[in-house]
């Protein structure tokens, strides 16, 4: 379901570390030049590249690339140069050091990730930053919003199929008691959302839309609509459908006034290689033009370039 | 640091399993034959035996055990025959699904062993339950207690030995405010205790002391004392000096009126192979009498002869 395209045969690592160089040396920078390798390439392959780079022209790459590259394309050569681990601990990190905490972003990993995969994520939030992911997002939140993030981003969930049935039933009526006296912030909001495994509540949230005949998402769209329930609307999406919730992402980051790079970069550079192709099938089933073309209406120059090649063009 | 025996040359795997079969075949137990061999080999080759046994004999030999004894023995062995993370989830969900839970267990977890090894734990326990450490601490626990819990029930902690000298400064005088005002269920309160690392925290509790005359612990004695504030200073405890926090679990369960069996035989079964020679000589330093003397007094049977020979005898 990735969307890269990685020509055969491909050269080696020191065979792409020289044509990165041919790229870069002298003045000006063939932008062009450092796409044909660097966007067609998986993120082994790249790390290759870098560790030859570093090895034969003793300089980070990842350096040179800032020093060469600027705006939207330097910050998506960063992200999409950084092991995709690191690359997702320096996106969590960069949303929680924000003026506005980007909250999503923490979401997203605790909930889209299997456990395993949100787990490796923190480690290397802890080899980067020497401290928890835990401790910057309890730091860089408050209030209700902070025991949900908090609560979410450290629980360790069980990534099991087995469902309670008996349990989705109780608990989805809690839930439905909660939302009919807009007690949103109990603790069992909480309790229910951050600990239970994302195959039980998908079972919780079917029940409730059976019972009550309404989703629990729908449920939750109160006036005025706070930080907070938006966020626990966010953890809802990232585990029923996140497919579609990363389609609205994308939406939204094109559709707001002032395109929102910072979002369609971070989307698509930790996706291309995942599933940015069902995210891109999606998109024009919603939108009815590709994301290829959203992408050309909002983007320029060498960034698009970048991102319509990570896009599979 | 440990202290069981394990005798030179150790017998094959086979030759250990034929001698258990010895012990336990036809009428009644030989409980000293099976004490010669199982108290004196280490997990790995307590897991050998198992493999062995249940090769040879077509039987899970745990559950055999569990026939052939009884009582406190019975629990003891069934304890020490376990993988020792499996040990871990057990006593951990027995903790949690007594009638009034043992939190204890699970600070000791929580704050005592490395962050990967508690996760190890929490693997164990999903892989044994089907579901989350955190879901059973969440729903066993309610109001503060329940916020401390499965706060440090969760963070995944960074373990490295950094220290923010700064930070430790700023949340002891925020620790201390909260402590003047009474103010003990504050979520700032949980939020330092259960996300820093324990270095972290260790420098922030020295801080405190430094600068406020009191250790932290002692400052939370309150009248009456709640299990929430007992909890917190339990995690104090556990983080700034384990081998003397199980010294005293030790002697609150000798020294109580009735012994509390189950709280020797947890201490003494899941430390014997770590750190149970640390504990035996400060237990020595504190009580005057050696902790075999003291197992002397309060057991007695076959139940003693296991523990004393776990204990080194």
């Amino acid at each position: 379901m990735a969307t890269i395209v990685v020509h055969e045969p491909v050269p080696s690592p020191m065979e792409d570390a020289e044509a990165v160089m041919n790229a870069v040396k002298g003045w000006g920078t063939n932008e062009k030049g450092l796409l044909e390798v660097l966007a067609h390439r998986t993120a082994a392959q790249r790390q290759a590249i870098r560790h030859a780079y570093e090895e034969h022209y003793h300089e980070d790459l990842i350096k040179r690339l800032e020093s060469e590259l600027s705006g939207h394309l330097e910050k998506a050569m960063y992200r999409w140069m950084l092991e995709p681990l690191d690359c997702d601990a320096v996106l969590a990190n960069v949303a929680l050091k924000k003026h506005s905490p980007d909250y999503p972003v923490i979401i997203e990993l605790a909930c889209v990730k299997d456990p395993e995969e949100f787990l490796a994520v923190k480690r290397a939030y802890q080899w980067r930053y020497k401290h928890s992911l835990e401790e910057d997002v309890a730091s860089h939140s408050t209030g209700d919003l902070r025991k949900l993030l908090f609560a979410i981003a450290s629980t360790f969930k069980y990534n099991g199929c087995e469902i309670d049935a008996h349990l989705a039933k109780a608990e989805s009526h809690i839930l439905h008691e909660l939302i009919e006296n807009k007690a949103y912030n109990d603790d069992e909001f909480i309790r229910i959302f951050a600990t239970r495994s994302n195959a039980q509540l998908n079972a919780t949230f079917n029940i409730f839309k059976d019972d009550y005949g309404i989703s629990i998402a729908k449920s939750l769209l109160e006036e005025p609509a706070t930080e907070y329930l938006s966020a626990l609307r966010t953890v809802i999406h990232c585990i029923t459908d996140p497919i579609k919730y990363f389609v609205k992402v994308l939406r939204d980051a094109i559709h707001q006034h002032g395109t929102d790079e910072d979002t369609l970069t971070r989307i698509i550079v930790t996706h291309a290689e995942r599933d940015l192709r069902l995210i891109k099938e999606k998109y024009y089933e919603r939108d009815n033009i590709t994301l290829e073309t959203a992408v050309v209406r909002e983007t320029s120059g060498d960034y698009e370039t970048f991102l319509l090649a990570l896009l599979g063009n």
